[in-house]
């Protein structure tokens, strides 16, 4: 069987002439012989009008009730899915998330994927339907209805692409594919033809906001190839796949920044074992994600660290702050909301070096001073002043020569 | 277990107020000690607003997606409830009717029950929650997604009560109850407090819109009390329960208009055996349901045949009207879509003689001539014209004397 799963998003099913839209697309798909699984996400802004009604009564509505509400929304979405194809004269059937198999943990609101049965899919399949899956949700084996989360539909059909060995999962989205930059922030941008699972995890994690990261990860556990492109046009979009040689010919595959962090400075703690792991242990007691972890030695005995959280986290850190100083011995603490994330990422940094003297050179001729650093094998990132984010963007960009026709970086020693 | 079953129709809750008032009468029967169960339909316009959706994309939707799609209108309603009940610091859970274990016949849109499993529902009462159920929904044992049609989520609420051997089954609505006639027509028209299944089984039938007839069966087959009564205030509504001696006293309970039909006569009809059988079979050939028919002998060997179709229904009727005539061997036809049907009920007509009298009397005494008459042990149905309908309604409600304090007829010989 010879099967390409397809998702659509919000923005590609926002009322019904996108929806028929969406319809003629998966008929073509049909038409060239494949079989075709779609995962749909709710119509427009129907999950925000939802939690808008959830809001009107409540502050804090149960998870599991949260799970009952939203789980809705795309579930209007495949019926209405399923007639425009009818109308087209071709067969479908739409499911939910629960009544195609999808059992996920009972994490309400955040539940992940435990399996998918295959059996309705493979029946509807050969029965020459066009099967329209919710995206976003799942049952436990309890028959309780539950959602994934941010990110919950890519990750449906991922997961469905994965169990039945599709040829491709193709993300449809409102933009082209992904980029090498944000082309809001910087004009130059380009689309990526072909990027890794790792370049792309790194990117996702750093705020480029096309796909979310665990999914991505599931489909380079299965070795799924994911394509990324506009649901509006026919223009060809990104292939996330496997690292192929190619690619490592290119150095730098993107510039990405993330403004949603908060850095955190505790100065003047005693330098000895055990200091960090209480202070991280802290944190990490109340489900509280740290991103870039800095410590530095300025005094002898005595030692300054600094660390980011998320914005939306940063509430539940400054109420845990006076108990980390009082923990940790510290002689004061500093907090810095101004700060900016901005990131090079390319699998072509581990046998191409120089790439970090570049984008420090490129930072420091604008005068934008760096304040933490950070690496992993394929990325660097460097936390500025929030205000110079921008400029450093485009900057870093034109550097690595991202917007012209090719892609390659200059070779420069690391 | 003393258990009560409270169903809420989508006036109650049509919006996140009215929510909040639903979860208050329910909370109040939970603190009196009872084990409560809510059956709840679409807030408000949902199924309408869905249906547009629907019409938008296609004129003929597939039966099955129609469901997918109309199902989700109650399972936000369950949700949003058992938030507000929680917010009131009361343990709620909502379930689907699919999750519930409401198992159906495979007609959709218009499935009809076949079981209802009691495991969650003990499950989740024993752990001392209010259980909230979709009303007008369940599901085949394909686990495909139905929905009961009209008067679904009453039907939904009657059949718990009886699979759970409810104490009542208390209907809420946005009347007071069932009324001796339409308050809107008739001024005197009065709260019936208690009536019977087979008299509120003929009144459904007739036209007053309280009940679909489905429901009250069910009730009777199992002798569940069903309490019709108002969601925005706490008067005590009407009791439909099994005959009782004191009901017997009131010879007419209440006076019901239907004007939503057409008559069809065929004349000159030759007036052999198998001609009448022949006719119906070809109107139940097209599912067209036959109400009032007369048969009228006017010369040797040619006979008239009239019979009374829903409006709804006529158009199918009048696709087949040539072919009929052909079948029967008439001279001729007439339509006449000016008709009315007005009826009196009571089960006290069986003892009590003189109603037909009674009622013949008072309409001709408003000149109100009488086109068509039908009776059964508890009804006398007098079709008439449509203009005069408000009129005669008003003279039988009065001749009945159903307006006063007392809705005893006088005893007068039939």
């Amino acid at each position: 069987m010879k099967i390409i799963v397809k998702k659509f998003g919000g923005s590609s099913v926002k009322n019904t002439d996108r929806i028929k839209n969406v319809a003629r697309r998966v008929v073509e798909t049909k038409r060239k012989g494949y079989h075709v699984v779609v995962v749909v996400s709710a119509l427009g802004d129907t999950t925000d009008d939802l939690i808008t009604l959830s809001k009107e009564i409540t502050s804090s509505p149960p998870d599991r009730e949260m799970d009952m509400l939203l789980s809705t929304g795309e579930q209007v979405s495949v019926a209405l899915l399923a007639m425009a194809i009818h109308e087209l004269g071709y067969k479908a059937m739409s499911f939910t998330g629960a009544q195609v198999g999808i059992v996920t943990d009972s994490a309400h609101t955040r539940a992940r994927i435990k399996s998918i049965s295959t059996k309705r899919f493979i029946e509807a399949l050969r029965q020459d339907n066009i099967v329209i899956v919710a995206g976003f949700q799942g049952k436990t084996e309890d028959q309780e209805i539950t959602t994934l989360g941010r990110g919950g539909s890519d990750l449906t059909a991922v997961a469905i692409a994965c169990t039945l060995k599709a040829a491709a999962c193709e993300i449809y989205t409102d933009v082209d594919g992904v980029y090498t930059t944000d082309p809001r922030i910087v004009k130059e941008a380009r689309k990526i033809q072909k990027i890794s699972y790792d370049e792309m995890l790194e990117l996702a994690s750093l705020g480029a906001q096309v796909m979310q990261g665990r999914s991505i990860e599931v489909a380079k556990k299965y070795g799924i190839p994911i394509v990324v492109r506009s649901s509006l046009n026919k223009n060809p979009g990104t292939i996330i796949c496997k690292e192929a040689k190619d690619m490592e010919e290119v150095v730098v595959s993107g510039v990405a920044v993330a403004k949603n962090e908060v850095k955190v400075t505790l100065f003047g703690v005693p330098d000895k074992p055990g200091i960090a792991a209480k202070l991280f242990k802290d944190l990490a007691e109340k489900n509280i994600n740290v991103d870039v972890i800095i410590q530095n030695k300025t005094k002898t005995n005595r030692t300054d660290i600094s660390f980011t959280v998320y914005q939306d986290e940063f509430k539940r850190t400054q109420s845990l702050i006076k108990k980390i100083v009082k923990d940790v011995k510290a002689k004061g603490v500093t907090i810095d909301e101004n700060i900016a994330k901005v990131s090079v990422v390319g699998v072509g940094m581990r046998s191409h070096p120089g790439v970090a003297a570049t984008m420090f050179g490129a930072l420091a001729k604008q005068k934008i001073n760096i304040d933490m650093i950070a690496t992993s094998e394929i990325k660097i990132s460097c936390v500025i002043k929030k205000d110079k984010a921008t400029k450093a963007m485009q900057v870093l960009h034109r550097a690595f020569g991202l917007g012209g026709k090719s892609s390659k970086a200059k070779k420069k020693k690391k």
